[in-house]
């Protein structure tokens, strides 16, 4: 596999040079490795902060600004940041009003997200915590205690960024987080295996005729590894695996996201069959986005999130957000 | 090569279908392949009607929407849509005001937006055309005699699509497509051959250790295949044989292009050496798109897309846009 790099060791950094030249936006200190909205501190404002590992682009850099994170902290490829670059991360966009840490669960992020949470709070500054474990694939795995943290991250830092924007106090944003969390399940299936820049070569192997059930953003196993199926019997799978364990009662929001390396044309397939499968359950759809957002590198394949919303957020999912990989005005 | 797809034969209608329910502000004929703004036609509104092969989404379909396309026709995959849907297309957007197509310069684009001209005027329509040829690369090649049109198709799209919403007239429309694709050129680079779901294994032979200088969006052969380079040396040529062609005297768009299968990571990284390039050649950035715009399904690699705008030029570029792929307000 070949990937358009100038040297592994640099991957992080020459991305990061490239989202500040093409985001005035935005503020990027490439050499602490901490993206935050330029605007940052604004006056009265909670400060939402996320991070992990890199290789998972948009995610989480590319959804900082207005109405969505205030600041990122993006680790080496598919290892987490550090507490250092999370405490700047924290002072940087704190107005006093306090600061929400979005933590996907994995025990690396955890265990910096916390640590980095008692720094920030000896500084002075108000911190809670919304961890995100939406994965319903499998219970524990290679790099976590409990479900893993996926495509939900996305919804959280969305709804929280849009109450955050609004003005709400950190109680209320923590507390919509972890509603977010609460009422998001997704699961997801690879194609391929995923190439890091640093080995260059595929991470597992994955043979022509099969694809992986409940795979994870970083390759990690899932359920099953079965013969190739059909987007139709894909969704079929997926959806029901959602929604065994979520059950919505009332409408949701979909995420149809590619893992890196599945081409829109057939994600926008897919999300037709995701589609289908919710119609014949009952289940209305409110609003739908298709596209990589949470991604594995060059990973090919797929993940569905359903996350149940109501009024309250529905219209924080419809509020003005303006990052490089979500944009849109009222 | 695994696709996401139930069977090759209805990979275009499933997306279709899987558009539809995505984005409620289209109306999308799955029958007809024609993919349409809600709202059309729009009282005194020039229309846009664009199209061309499927495999390079988001371009066309997700460019359709206030302020870009009013219409789009996706074809097969690697394959020209015929004039029955751009008739349609015509038709359904025509308010009276006449219709622009936007057409990338491949043989049969070119002999089949002729031919859907020729009808739609006979129906009354007022249609004038932009020819897209942008791309430095080769002249003449598989497809086509003279320029491939490539990733300034985006630009004459979004610019001339802002021009038309402002309720400019067909032949100030038609002005500005013809002016953006004048001061535009791209230059793209391919790591790895392109698999369409037809064929479900890559279309040519790239080996493991070489690139392709000068690919176009279909994977036809490029000016020379190199041992592989890194994104620095990939920069300097690509830039470079951009400004051999272009030579602007004032501020461009950039547009880092992927090609599908390259991770956004890696664009971003690329991004910084494309500006390091400009920023020593002296060439002032106005604004820069880092993404996957115009795709060649699985194929990892980019392009780089100049475009010299003036203040009018910026001034659409930055004018309001709500479409799939490219949204933001004022």
């Amino acid at each position: 596999m070949k990937s358009l790099i100038n040297v592994p060791e640099t991957v992080v950094a020459d991305a990061l040079r490239g989202l500040a030249v093409a985001h005035p936006g935005l503020a990027v200190d490439v050499d602490n490795r901490v993206v935050v909205r330029r605007d940052a501190p604004v006056a009265g404002k909670v400060g939402l902060v996320s991070g992990g590992g890199s290789g998972h682009e948009p995610l989480h850099g590319g959804f900082v600004g207005p109405g969505m994170l205030s600041a990122a902290c993006p680790g080496e490829v598919f290892t987490s940041p550090v507490p250092d670059q999370m405490v700047r991360a924290a002072a940087a966009v704190d107005s006093g009003a306090g600061v929400l840490f979005v933590v996907k669960n994995y025990t690396g992020d955890v265990l910096n997200f916390d640590m980095a949470a008692e720094l920030a709070e000896d500084e002075g500054i108000q911190v809670a915590k919304v961890l995100v474990n939406d994965d319903v694939a499998v219970t524990d795995s290679l790099y976590t205690a409990g479900r893993r943290g996926t495509g939900a991250t996305l919804f959280v830092e969305k709804l929280a960024g849009a109450a955050a924007e609004e003005g709400a106090p950190l109680e209320r944003v923590e507390a919509i987080g972890r509603q977010v969390n609460e009422r998001a399940r997704s699961f997801g299936v690879a194609l391929t295996a995923v190439t890091t820049p640093a080995k260059g070569s595929p991470t597992f192997d994955l043979p022509e005729g099969e694809l992986e059930l409940g795979i994870g953003i970083h390759g990690e196993p899932g359920r099953e590894r079965r013969a190739m199926m059909t987007a139709r019997e894909i969704a079929d799978y997926a959806v029901d695996v959602v929604l065994a364990d979520l059950r919505p009662t009332g409408p949701v929001l979909v995420l149809v996201n590619g893992m890196g390396g599945t081409p829109l044309l057939e994600l926008y397939g897919f999300n037709a069959e995701v589609r289908r499968v919710l119609d014949e359950r009952g289940v209305v759809v409110a609003r739908t986005l298709v596209g990589n957002y949470v991604t594995s590198l060059d990973m090919a394949g797929c993940s569905v999130t359903l996350c149940e919303v109501d009024e309250e957020l529905l219209r924080l999912w419809d509020a003005p957000v303006e990052t490089p990989a979500l944009r849109w005005g009222r």
